[in-house]
């Protein structure tokens, strides 16, 4: 980029050679989204070592009106790491700031840097007898700071949380270049609005999150894996109050795929193998877990539900994984759904909720509703529902070239099942941000009065609106 | 009030006579903080009946430039809820919105007005099996808009959280008039910040909380209240620790008392009676809970708990709740600290947090630097040590006099104390929120960035300062 020449320089002699490149072979595989959706261009990389270098390179940028792209692991799936065209932005990444700082055992906390990978935490806590609840596909290069200002979710939500449930304290550098430091956590602090909620969801709008704090709980003694079939997505959702009745707080993950899905997997991976005999409309996954306490119990409660689910006619068929293995292998097929859907052919894929009551209505009468709008697309809705949080995608009829149908058919489909999310008082987004992606379907969608505040809390923490620009906040 | 007549009139006109009124035996009752600590003036009483009539009457103040300050129950501690002496104020009290306009049982949520005291809220969920689970002193006149407002906490913020985390929905009314409405809960959304948790401890400096959607939990079958005698505080501290090693989710309070509470209370109370033979220099109460499923084992637990508690040499003598009266009047004995400690004469009172760690820590160190620094006064800490909170209370030598000795001595001694809090990295508001009294204090003492923020998150929603006036938000 010409133009820049100033800026670079002081950059480069702030960093050195580690923290700042221009170089295209380094710049280049951060400029695009790991979907390969977007692209775009940079003044540079920034990678900062140091919360202090962080602070000081935003003050460069304020200094000389140069916006910032924040990154972590580049895992997002709404294009919110990604710069824009104009190569004006620089890419900051966080990943060299991976040091976790302080592990409190009895606490059960947390602190680290935001370039900590989410699997490399995982690690870190598990020989304590401790675990960080919150998992997902993207653990191997997801960064905590990424996962706090998307506020990831994953498929512990139902239990757990999303993110913002685990975050105790945050440390974040502002527009002004000044530091937030709320790493120390409090558990009680009422002095005024909670800023770091603020953060938190706020996809490097509002400032660049440096550090957390993070909860930690005891590691887990036991699970037990349940797999049941089910004649209609209706019955999975009574399957979910039964099972939140009789297990309480032992249940930590419901998930539910169509038979659809189960096939795409079945096909797409010849190791995997269906648990049960039979043929089902609707499957579900049901994690219950247990802790050194409550471990000797788990295989009764297991089988009491399962027998309690059949007495109740709630499953056609259901069966429990016999050991650690069969429970790995139960939740593989739910993992490669995506991956397997992918294979067979374009998609137009939604990452929705509704209130979690409503989620098994809205799937049984929308599914159909988008297939006659849409003829010879298929419409599947697989994931969390105990959290009212499906992943929704439309197939591509047999026959379509990928690129070119979602080019043509992707943003009316789209549109389409956003104003049904609408109209059902749900979300557009559930748990992947809005990012470049979903900016303009949010301003299409959005309560007038929710984006008024959007927009005015946006300006009066970064007035010229440097942070990750055409980011979450639509332009006015 | 002179000068206000077109505003008074259109008030009138606008919300009827029940709605508003300027007769001072009826604005008068509104105008002084329970405690007596504060009493200000104001144009009027307005008590709308519906959204829609604090929308058109916050646009009516805003056209006129007429300031409000939003009040529930009047119960608050901080005189956040009290005008101040200008008489420019209207007073807006949501106690005539007290409708609950929803439950769902399965779905264990509630939805209400913002004027519903939480007694009510309490009562109107035990006969379906459930609970709300906060609960704090003033309960039979806090309401839900007052509790979200100042971020309430309670007994049970250990296993439950404050308010915060009780707070599935909002709606709420902004400076301009216009409806935020953010009733219908989703586990997940994440379309950008959350804007309900700015909301959430924010005192009515940027909206008015009309309503609110609120998680309910299963009733619980069955408690078990232990009460035991320790040789020091930090011997609390390690009793906590054991305690949540070993009862996990089952503990849901743990309180502490130092022998110079316990007294006052049997002193105050000729009913009350010791639960133990002996005396001890700190005393914790502690209650283990049950839902139906886990009810039968309670009592085996509590027995391993003391009983491992003993072997550990953790208390010098402790005994369990032999019954459900016995087990109120354990918890009588904490809850009448607060009546008991005013009975012996002046004192300044402080609601302060630490991190939960360092609190034992923190207590034992500074009692005696408070004693010291203040000759002849008594410092005495109690309360919710599981969250790190504390009432931090210095009595007046003896022979003070009431009023005049506060008015002397209050404001140094509580600069020490919070100039101890802040050197601690603790909070001078655990949960009372800031209201009026802390206003100045937070300014002196808060991080210049956290200050930085506030202010200009009030100026982007509220430009012209209309709402709550003077509170929480320091005067730059």
């Amino acid at each position: 980029m010409q133009g820049h020449e100033e800026f670079t320089a002081a950059a480069a002699s702030l960093l050195g050679p580690r923290g700042f490149t221009q170089d295209p072979d380094l710049v280049d595989p951060w400029l695009t989204d790991w979907r390969g959706r977007y692209t775009g261009r940079a003044l540079g990389l920034a990678s900062p070592a140091s919360t202090a270098e962080v602070a000081a390179l935003v003050k460069l940028c304020s200094a000389q009106g140069v916006p910032l792209v924040p990154q972590g692991g580049n895992s997002g799936m709404s294009g919110g790491a990604t710069p824009d065209a104009s190569g004006h932005a620089l890419v900051v990444s966080l990943r060299r700031m991976n040091a976790i700082t302080r592990i409190d055992e009895q606490a059960r906390e947390i602190t680290c840097q935001a370039g900590v990978i989410l699997q490399a935490l995982h690690e870190a806590v598990a020989p304590l007898g401790l675990r960080f609840p919150l998992t997902l596909g993207g653990k191997g290069s997801a960064t905590i700071g990424g996962l706090i200002s998307t506020n990831a979710g994953g498929t512990q939500v139902l239990r757990h949380g999303s993110m913002r449930a685990q975050v105790l304290g945050i440390e974040a550098v502002l527009a002004d270049g000044s530091v937030f430091d709320a790493l120390v956590p409090l558990k009680k602090d009422n002095r005024g609005f909670d800023l770091k909620q603020l953060l938190i969801g706020s996809e490097g709008t509002l400032g660049v999150i440096t550090g957390a704090t993070l909860r930690l709980l005891p590691a887990l003694a036991d699970r037990a894996v349940l797999w049941a079939g089910l004649n209609d997505i209706r019955a999975a959702r009574k399957l979910l109050v039964h099972t939140e009745t009789l297990a309480g707080d032992a249940l930590e993950g419901f998930e539910v795929m169509p038979r659809h899905s189960l096939n795409a997997v079945l096909d797409h991976n010849p190791r995997a193998r269906n648990p049960l005999a039979g043929d089902h409309a609707w499957y579900a996954l049901i994690e219950l877990v247990a802790d050194a306490a409550g471990a000797a119990a788990l295989p009764d409660r297991a089988q009491t539900l399962l027998e309690s689910a059949f007495a109740a006619g709630l499953v056609e068929d259901a069966t429990i994984a016999m050991n650690e293995t069969q429970a790995e292998e139960f939740w593989a097929l739910r993992d490669e759904i995506a991956p397997a859907e992918r294979a067979l052919g374009p998609a137009m894929q939604h990452d929705i909720s509704v209130p979690v009551a409503r989620m098994a209505d809205f799937v049984a009468e929308t599914l159909p509703q988008v297939e006659a709008r849409f003829p010879g697309c298929t419409a599947v809705a697989f994931g969390h529902l105990g959290d009212g949080n499906v992943h929704y995608h439309v197939l591509a009829p047999q026959g379509a070239v990928r690129g070119d149908w979602e080019a043509r058919e992707g943003k009316e489909i789209s549109a389409f099942i956003h104003d049904l999310v609408t109209a059902w008082q749900g979300s557009i987004s559930a748990e992947h941000g809005i990012g470049q992606m979903k900016v303009g379907e949010l301003a299409r969608l959005a309560d007038p009065v929710h984006l008024a505040i959007l927009a005015s809390v946006k300006r009066a923490l970064d007035p010229r609106g440097l942070l990750n620009p055409g980011k979450l906040i639509p332009s006015s």
